[in-house]
C-alpha cells in the first residue's frame, strides 16, 4: 500500500522496449513488429511491453525476448529511459530502452528485421529510441559491445566492417589494426580460416 | 485519461537519483544528504526526487541539481534505471540513475561529499546505485567521461591519476601515455605549467 508521502505525484506505467539489432550483408537491421491495436494500429513498433507486478525491467524483457527467440541467450544492455510526459497517448508511460545484439548466424528467420537505413514510420517515439540506441552503440564502439555481433573467431577485417557499419564511416586499415590490437581486448588464435578463396586470414577472438 | 489498455498493470512512481562525484586529494567523493523523514530517517541518501506531471527525468534532475549547486553547468548522464519491485517500502518506485561529474575546482563546499571508500549505511538501494555508477564509469573510461573531472588544461599524469582512481588500479606510465595519445581524444597545447616546483609539464586538452 502506498503511503501519503508519494501521493500528489503522477502515477506512471513502466514499459520496456528492445532495439534488437543484427548485421547482414553489410547492413544493420532492426527487429520490428506490426501493431495490431490502436493507437498507431498497423504501424511498426519495437518489441516490448509493460512491467507486471513484482517484475523488474530485466525480467519483463527476458520474457518478451523468449517469446521472440525461444530460449536463446541474447545480450541485453539497458541504455536509456524515455520519460517525455506525452510519449504515449494512452497516459504516462516511461519506457526503459534495451539494446540486444544478435550475431546473424543465430537468427533463424529475418522476416521481422528491417534495414535501419530505410525504416517506415514508427509508432510512439520508437524512431527516437532507435536513434538513441545507435548513438549509444557508436559511443561505445571501443567497449566490447561489438563482440556480440561477431562469431567466436574472426579475421580483423570482419571486425573492422562491424565498426564501420556502426560508426557509419570507412576506417583506415592500418590505424584500425594498430588501435584494436593495442586495446588489449582481442587475442590471436592458433587457427586459420578454411575454405576461403584467398590466402587464409589470421583469426582473433575477444579476451 | 488512461484507457483500459493500460489498466491491470501496476502503477508506479518515477524518481531520479544523482550520483554526483568529484575527485579530491586522490580520492573519489560522492554527494550525500541526510534523510529527514521516514523511511530510513537519518540515513544518508543520494539527492533526487519524484517526477512531477509534465516533467521528463532530465527536467526533474536539473531542478534538483540547481537546488544543490545553483546555476552551475553540470555534466549529467543517465546510466541505468533501477526497477526492482521492492526497492522502496512506500510502494513501487522506479529510479532513473544519473551520474554527475564535477571538477573539484567548481565545488564551493565539500561538506556533503563523502569518500566512496568509507560510506555509511545508505537508504533504499542507494549503495547499489553508487556501485552501478562506478561500474559504468569504469567501463566507460575510454570515452570522454573523465574529461568532466579535469580542468581545461592538464598534464598527462593528472589524467592518469583520474584513470587510476576510477579504474582502482595503478597504470604503467608509458603504456598509459601511448594509449591515450593514440586514442585521438586529447591534443597538446602550446602552454606549459607555471609556478610548479619541478620542470613544467606539457599540457593537454580534450579535443
Amino acid at each position: 500500500m502506498r503511503t501519503k508521502i508519494l501521493s500528489g505525484y503522477e502515477e506512471s506505467s513502466i514499459a520496456v522496449n528492445a532495439v534488437i539489432l543484427t548485421i547482414k550483408d553489410g547492413e544493420l537491421l532492426v527487429y520490428l513488429n506490426s501493431r495490431e491495436k490502436e493507437p498507431y494500429k498497423n504501424l511498426s513498433e519495437l518489441p516490448g511491453g509493460l512491467l507486471r507486478k513484482l517484475e523488474s525491467a530485466e525480467q519483463t524483457l527476458s520474457r518478451k525476448i523468449k517469446d521472440i527467440f525461444g530460449k536463446k541467450n541474447v545480450f541485453l544492455k539497458q541504455f536509456y529511459s524515455f520519460t517525455k510526459p506525452n510519449r504515449d497517448p494512452r497516459g504516462r508511460v516511461v519506457s526503459i530502452g534495451f539494446i540486444a545484439l544478435i550475431s546473424p548466424d543465430k537468427v533463424a528467420n529475418f522476416d521481422n528485421f528491417q534495414r535501419i537505413g530505410t525504416l517506415p514510420k514508427l509508432a510512439f517515439d520508437h524512431k527516437e529510441i532507435i536513434e538513441k540506441a545507435l548513438e549509444y552503440l557508436k559511443e561505445n564502439l571501443d567497449n566490447q559491445i561489438v563482440k556480440e555481433f561477431m562469431p567466436p573467431y574472426f579475421p580483423l577485417n570482419g571486425l573492422q566492417t562491424v565498426h564501420e557499419i556502426i560508426g557509419k564511416k570507412k576506417l583506415d586499415n592500418r590505424n584500425f589494426r594498430k588501435k584494436i590490437i593495442s586495446s588489449g581486448t582481442i587475442r590471436k588464435v592458433t587457427m586459420i580460416q578454411k575454405n576461403v578463396p584467398h590466402r587464409p586470414a589470421v583469426l582473433y577472438r575477444f579476451i
